[in-house]
């Protein structure tokens, strides 16, 4: 055992107040948005609808690099930031690596994920703005319970669309967000007419993400004073998130380092972005060398396979038209059990940055991120979420490689979240019954 | 929303190095343990045969007020230690009180309790004797995860017998146990003599904690290198857990305040001793007025209904006999989802110190447990464990005093626990089908 430090916070008056705005720094801009039926380029208003005005404004800012985070916001941020960074001892010397391993640890937040750093901005601009109502769609639940404890904090209505087969197997997930306060309902539902068009066809229907998501835009659009809220893809998602990467950043100085390679697992991008993009920009302004691996699931591999192309975010074609590594909108991933990384397309400026040779990508299959969780809960204590272990799957990948070369590399990864709501995933693995 | 610090942290380097044993400063000690055959006092050695040697003699020891911290168990401390120190704002807001209310939060343990804080130094001290296997018993299943952790870091080998209704009705406690490499057998069993004869008459018993105490101590007696450990009761747990405390004192200090009032559940009394004995020490040593508030579920009033005598540690009877409050090692308590409460007798300290007067015990019903569980959950975004939904409950109690009197007390409790592998008991709650 090291008798080198093993966790380092900052204090309260050290957070960061304000997030990173990669794209004001960017050289190459992510090309616009489309709107979906005049292909023109959007602007903020013609988001209004859907959004919070401000999240619309974040969204499409290319000039800012630095957003305040709001009084309310960081008050609240106050409540599980910062989180720790961790210098996983106990994973070095289970792989007998000589690279030096650090992970931020997400999962200490009330909902057990990095989620709430965005839900609590969205809930706070929708209720400064008058909305009284906010819906969503989720699907491991890991966005709904953060959405539902918002909600609450800000005394909003929270109407959560929880994709039918998760909603019957996940009910501990389902009592967080109903112990919050949400409404949660299973889609496809009768309460919207997606859901009953749907259910009048095939009544055994047990749901999918892209008919969630469906349901919770119809009820938005459908009720007054409602907002739409979205868990990653987009921009000002994943600016919320730098919160992550920005703390990250201070705590490493206190541990004397600076990361050689950075890593997180990839759905749509907005962990992955938090922790990689306030690093990242020392890459741009300064000619840092540091790597930024994105971990994504085999069985959803926009990043490595897809296309760069425009497409649309969700299933039915609805949403703008989004300039992005794409495995088209209608690609059906496999039932694996990191549900948050099951979607088909990349947010608009990793995709950018991915062209420009800015980040790198791989591809985890199933069994290894399973082997690589449970190694970590043996080594680290903390059962992983099953989309974590993809980025602990890569950093040992990388672990290994240095100690083929005897290289003793600094490698920080984000710890998204736990998988204490997730155990039947491990279950199934440690009993033999996961496959590729 | 309040603009004063929420949370507290010391450094690695503020961590305190040595353990608090109250039993050196008690002006009356605790009455002598005595043997079970002889009925003679017990010695050290008496007690080899069962648990290792240092935690006999820790057990016993009325001399010492300072144990050293072993520096492999510090090094182990620091993955998650020091806890977080946490004003309630947002609990204060919704009850509208002007009491200062404070937890210390243990549930950030790798294993999502205090429990953890024990299981390593006796899966130390074992490892260091030369001890290969440790057994125990588990009823909810905190106890025995933490045992299957601490055994995987010292590398023994760990069999936890958990109560067979308990191993059918919460398989994610029993999947993180087998995660962390332990065996895990639904108790009674056909492994030891004491399940045989109960299964052979009763091949459809559902299990109890008398069961599973006496599987494991047969285990432990018929095995070579094979100790026993325990999770509360015993003075040697209790002493381990006054890390709470102490690093809690330390905290307050940083907020510039000091309780008036201390409060934790109480089962066996480990989480209760940890946090109060060290504030209890300058009660006795300099005359300070702090109240140590227990709450005990109702159920289970071993100290509001119990009776102080000599009593058996377990139902078969083959303990040491304990001076203590006591329902009768007989008494079966209902089968409340605070399983972690439902003993029937008190530790040997703190039965006397409520027999000195040091200390007072209430008893909470559990649907007013719950509803202090989920008032707080919605307050400040922490699900908490069944068992520490009682701390909670009186401290709500006495904050409503405050608010009442329009005193400011400043009140702290012991989350010991979360509840995020509870959720079936939040569950039944939240759809009325608990009772009192």
């Amino acid at each position: 055992m090291s008798k080198d430090q093993k966790r380092f916070f900052l204090t309260e008056a050290e957070i960061p107040t304000q997030w990173y705005n990669i794209q004001a720094d960017m050289k190459n801009k992510p090309q616009p948005i489309l709107h979906p039926k005049t292909k023109e380029e959007l602007k903020a208003e013609d988001l209004f609808p859907m959004f919070s005005q401000e999240c619309s404004r974040q969204e499409l800012d290319q000039t800012n690099a630095w957003i305040d985070i709001p009084e309310p916001v960081r008050e609240l941020y106050k409540n599980y930031r910062c989180t720790p960074l961790v210098r996983a001892t106990g994973l070095e010397k289970a792989l007998g690596t000589p690279a030096h391993i650090y992970f931020k640890n997400e999962s200490v937040s009330p909902v057990g994920s990095h989620k709430l750093n965005s839900a609590l901005a969205q809930a706070y601009y929708c209720q400064q703005e008058g909305i009284t109502n906010i819906t969503t769609e989720t699907g491991a639940g890991q966005w709904g319970t953060a959405v539902s404890y918002a909600a609450k904090v800000f005394g909003l209505e929270a109407a959560v669309y929880q994709v039918k087969i998760s909603y019957e197997q996940k009910p501990y997930r389902r009592s967080l967000m109903q112990m919050f306060g949400a409404q949660v309902i299973a889609s496809p539902s009768m309460s919207t007419r997606a859901g009953k068009d749907i259910l009048t066809k095939d009544p055994n229907n047990q749901g999918s993400l892209g008919t969630a998501i469906s349901e919770a835009i119809e009820l938005a659009e459908s009720t007054p004073n409602c907002k739409y809220v979205l868990g990653s893809v987009m921009s000002h998602v994943t600016l919320h998130q730098t919160i992550i990467g920005l703390e990250a950043e201070k705590q490493m100085a206190l541990a004397g380092e600076y990361p050689d390679i950075v890593v997180a697992c990839f759905g749509g991008g907005s962990n992955f972005g938090g922790i990689a993009f306030p690093f990242m920009r020392h890459n741009i302004l300064e000619g840092k060398q540091t790597r930024f691996i994105a971990a994504e699931p085999a069985s959803c591999p926009k990043l490595t396979q897809g296309e760069f192309r425009y497409d649309f975010g969700d299933v039915a074609g609805h949403t703008p038209l989004l300039p992005m590594f794409s495995l088209g909108h209608d690609f059906m991933p496999a039932n694996i059990h990191a549900g948050g990384l099951r979607y088909h397309g990349a947010g608009v400026i990793a995709s950018q940055l991915l062209k420009d040779g800015l980040m790198e990508a791989v591809d985890i299959k199933q069994l290894e991120s399973f082997q690589a969780g449970v190694l970590f809960a043996k080594a680290e204590g903390i059962v992983p979420a099953p989309e974590s272990c993809h980025a602990i799957a890569a950093t040992i990948r990388e672990a290994q490689k240095c100690k083929e070369t005897g290289e003793q590399k600094v490698i920080l990864f984000n710890l998204s979240g736990h998988g204490l709501i997730d155990m039947t995933a491990y279950d199934n693995y440690l009993a033999g019954n996961l496959h590729d």
